[in-house]
């Protein structure tokens, strides 16, 4: 049988620390919803991919903690990320009465989650939310941390909060109907955590990335712990990004760039982020930080999980231009996340020359 | 000389503890400037009101701690705390590249203060800002403690956040050219702290009130540290709201329905708390809570400062709706803030019948 036994990961961050459960059959368990906060009514939010598969199931599960679940669904994608999205929550809140009590259920991908959280942190200044992530990338990523957001015209994730979760609910069974392009965006995360944290993860990926691409549990269920553990790890010794935490974001430098060139929703964001994560690893070879060999590595490990590792062709200029504009950069000065030594990971800055050079050479 | 030295006074929230200034002439003094976060880029948030009367000064005076000092001018009013109005600041932010280290300064009122300081906490997940209160509403209360928000077309202050500005700047000096009807309604909020918190402060106010119309600067600046210390120490002992720190909604519950059966704009926020406290002085006698005087004691004193003391004819189960509303309710039931003996206020319901007779009673 394709099942795991349930494992729980804590995360820490005293007050407000929180229970992470991965496993099989979770949303219909009734474990996983109780010693939540108590309140007379809940929202599930969740979108019009998403909802149809899962949100009765989910409604059933909830109907014995709260008197009235309600449901609202958000036009799927992430051109949706926006205020006119987020606002409908707000409107499904407000039309209801919903009180400061209120307990959110975010059931869906990262953008689902994202919103969900914003909108959690922002009604009447805060109420509590719990994560239900649908796709590998939110089940290893962006369920965990605290960081919510919605996007601007001219920025993404520009408008947010770092608002915790009361818990995050990763069944693995739902992923059975992720979209083979959605799985292989969340193994580029899942790949993201070796290079900056651990070595023998890298290893541990190569050799299991058909079982994940199978969506064997097994290997499904550490790949999800190992990447949450690594995740909050990092956001514990540093919850509101000073420096720390900004390792998480390996790949993601070139990656904006590429999702914002293009224009969001062309590249999904995990596809960005693995073709990002090859060319800051280049960068890092060029620089001497890391073997020489290590892009190459990199390149086909995150082929194999198919992924573009072929940058698109945007003018050199609009790719700086670009990478200026991240959240990361300071007065101007962009700044990478570089692999400096197998397993470790430091933000920095570099010669444009050779950035220049790194875009050239990953570009098609 | 219609001069004060300054006066200083420390919220204390441990790594986010910041300073209130008060005093005259601190618009232009270096000093009020110093030792804020450093950054490349400011921007100073103001409204088509103040802008034209005090941003100059401000712009002068923090030109020599930030290479760019940005402005922003936003439409004056209530009815503009919306979303469209905050995102005014999220463009000029990203237009100007700004980065995360971009400080915040609200020029303004209450306003101004709540969408900038919601701007601030959104921005990139969070910039500084300081609060550069300009109505005595702002100096008395809302720049102090940290809430932020706008307005929801279903309710006040429905999407919001807790942020703390970094300083509050008083200038006791600017509060020259407010109008007189602006004017009382801060001295709504001053008012307000006599009952929940300092008998003596009452009948301060009481002996003081026409010093404080006629902007007599020794006056102002006591009404306004004390005002601010009362905030203070109630916001230090209840951060998030838990329930002590709602002591300071005394007259919201009913004000609130005033402005939103009114339609927002119709009376301002301090006139509707200075009718709304004297409805909810009448609700406290009526329980036994506090002497049979002190509704008509404080209906005087609202008087004098020239607020309203009868509250608008709107339909009786309005009211209720509207109340039932409030962040204050929880599951329904109205919760009021009522004076339990002078000088101390406690949250609780009470009957609707007594509720109706009070509103009845106090209407016109
Ligand atoms: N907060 C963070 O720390 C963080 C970290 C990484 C990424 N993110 C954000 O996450 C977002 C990307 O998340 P994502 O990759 O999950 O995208 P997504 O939420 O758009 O989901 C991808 C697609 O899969 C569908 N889907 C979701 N679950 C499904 C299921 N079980 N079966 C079938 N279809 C399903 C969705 O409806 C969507 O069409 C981006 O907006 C990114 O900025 C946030
Ligand atoms: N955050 C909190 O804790 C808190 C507490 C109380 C009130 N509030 C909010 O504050 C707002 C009310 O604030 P307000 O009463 O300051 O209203 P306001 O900001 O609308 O200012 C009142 C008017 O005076 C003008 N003005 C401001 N300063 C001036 C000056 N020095 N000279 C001439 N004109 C001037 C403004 O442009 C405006 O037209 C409401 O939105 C309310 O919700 C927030
Ligand atoms: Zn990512
Ligand atoms: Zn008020």
């Amino acid at each position: 049988m394709n099942s795991v036994p349930m494992s729980r990961l804590r995360i820490d961050l005293d007050e407000r620390g929180y229970d992470i459960r991965i496993g099989c059959g979770l949303l219909s368990d009734p474990d996983s919803w109780s010693g939540l906060p108590r309140a007379a009514q809940a929202l599930i939010v969740s979108n019009t991919t998403v909802a149809p598969l899962y949100a009765q199931r989910l409604q059933e599960a909830l109907s014995p903690h709260h008197e009235r679940v309600l449901q609202v669904v958000l036009p799927d994608g992430e051109a949706h990320k926006d205020w006119p999205t987020l606002n409908l929550i707000f409107d499904a809140l407000l039309e209801q009465e919903c009180d400061r009590r209120t307990v959110l259920y975010a059931l869906g991908g990262g953008v689902v989650g994202d919103i969900t959280g914003f909108a959690a942190a922002c009604y009447m200044r805060g109420v509590p939310f719990v994560q239900v992530p649908t796709t590998l990338l939110a089940q290893v990523d962006s369920s965990v941390g605290g960081k919510t957001a919605i996007n601007h015209p001219r920025g993404k994730n520009m408008i947010g909060a770092f608002y915790q979760p009361r818990r995050v609910i990763c069944d693995l069974d739902v992923l059975d109907t992720l979209p083979p392009r959605e799985l292989s965006a969340g193994l580029a995360e899942v790949i993201k955590y070796g290079p900056i944290a651990d070595p023998a993860f890298l290893d541990w990926i190569e050799q299991n990335l058909d079982a994940l691409r199978a969506l064997d549990k097994a290997a499904l269920s550490h790949a999800v712990r190992r990447s949450c553990e690594i995740k909050a790890q990092v956001v514990a010794a540093d919850e509101r990004e000073a420096d720390l935490r900004a390792i998480l974001n390996f790949g993601h430098t070139f990656g904006h760039a590429i999702e914002a060139g293009l224009g969001y929703g062309e590249w999904l964001h995990g596809e960005a982020v693995g073709c990002g994560m090859v060319m800051a690893a280049e960068l890092s070879a060029r620089l001497g930080m890391v073997e020489a060999d290590f892009p190459r590595r990199l390149r086909a490990l995150v082929e194999r999980a198919g992924l573009p590792v072929v940058a698109p062709s945007l003018p050199i200029e609009q790719w700086l231009a670009l990478m200026r504009l991240d959240k990361k950069a300071l007065a101007g000065e962009i700044r990478f996340v570089l692999i400096d030594g197998l397993g470790q990971a430091v933000q920095r800055t570099a010669p444009e020359a050779l950035v220049r050079e790194v875009i050239q050479a990953c570009s098609a």
